[in-house]
């Protein structure tokens, strides 16, 4: 049965800003850390580099500080396979607690050109192992209000 | 009249990732850089990091690859202000074509707690002024599709 | 007896640039970070930034090119005590072969000035621990010839 | 004459860590892009990444803090020219003051395989003009004692 992706990554002490915390740009690298671990699990890859995805869009949500000091753990499931690209939905807590929520776009192309590449049937069969059983429920993104109880105390 | 904060911010050799384009993270920092640009010109501020903001949430369209040896054109508009977070719309061109789309969500903290502190008065009469004249139209975040128009060719 | 520190530090995808191995300027971090993880060990310390050192001077000699994939071992022995200053020595491998080598002047500094500030004897004590028993030969840095066999195959 | 090739770079407020100044690792880049614009002049380069360069050695001493906020004016010269290497002295003033000061061995590699390339005579004549008419009487590197006048103030 499907199931997301787990990956630990970890921020280093110069991934923090003037905020004391790890800095919002450094997050998406981790995170991007994270679906570089997962992609090398795909049989018959090689490496990342070997048939690159870009990627095409981008939506994160921060829910409290990410500290240095202790590893995040991220869960990458797969929400949509299309033509050339597919969406990847991630969470990452640290400490047990809710940190970054979001999804990314990711779009596979020719390495030479650029330009989108379908697909190929064993990427897809690959896909849908870490696709979720049932979708799940998702807040919707951008959605914070003054109301949201933002729990951002380092 | 309001209208948008222009700022240029320039791409790093270093920024650029196997993919030969400038990384996606790296584009969130230079996003990051414009608008510490912007908060830079806002009277009596002092610094950026004189009353901190941190990033909540963040969306971000790819349109094409951003590259190194050219400098990037970032818009900035004020979309939303809220009890002690705004929504800042960003567009960047590079070479006058678009690049980068999207927003975030930032909200005031107190810097010994990092909770979330009102935004003053003037800080709201500040933001009002890249706040444009009519709402503008935004194609919705992430509705990327395999029929997406992706001019990925770096 | 004393005997150097052992770190491990992962190199990231992004860490990588267009010649296809890690940054020089990101070796420059990791090597940072596995000062950091050091630091971490010192009794009493709680955080790195507590109190803080600054880089004063930085010596390093690339073996080989550090590449992605695998951890870096690195060995950490301070091989100078001065009154606010003290030398670390460092000596990095990747798949048993050496990598990088080199040397980091770090200073003890005030944290709300940035002046310098005099090691304190419990400071001194915990560097001595991390001294070697008779000082390591060492090659001279920079003498890099074009006879030196550099293994810079990727 | 020959004359020392002039840059300037620009730190960004990301590069600055938790000791309110540009990390050391990130002066590192600021001088790798400082080369990159002086590459970039180089007649019939192309780009920097045609015919790659790596970082061999590395010897940096860290005058005072570089802040964020000011540009950083980086002069370089050619002090050595070998078989297949080059030395790249830098120096970097921010606001008129000497901020960082060292030098670089870079060495020419095949793309293919990393491995050392013979400098052609065409980029001979090119490192020559950038070498100092006599050589520059210089400071010993690391040789920073504990009554250096380190000006360490943010």
């Amino acid at each position: 049965m499907p199931e997301p992706y787990r990956a630990r990554v970890s921020p280093r002490w110069s991934d923090q800003d003037l905020n004391g915390h790890v800095n919002h740009a450094a997050v998406v690298t981790l995170l991007e850390e994270s679906r570089i671990q997962w992609r090398s699990t795909m049989p018959g890859l090689g490496t990342a580099g070997a048939t690159p995805t870009v990627v095409a869009a981008l939506e994160l949500n921060y829910r409290r500080p990410v500290v240095h000091g202790q590893d995040l753990t991220v869960e990458l499931a797969v929400t949509r396979i299309g033509t050339s690209s597919f969406t990847l939905e991630c969470s990452a807590t640290q400490g047990g607690e809710a940190a970054v929520e979001g999804r990314t776009v990711l779009v596979s192309v020719w390495p030479e050109t650029g330009t989108a590449r379908p697909l190929t049937e064993r990427e897809r069969r690959w896909l849908e192992e870490f696709r979720p059983a049932k979708r799940r429920t998702q807040a919707p993104a951008s959605q914070i209000s003054d109301s949201t109880p933002l729990e951002l105390t380092p």
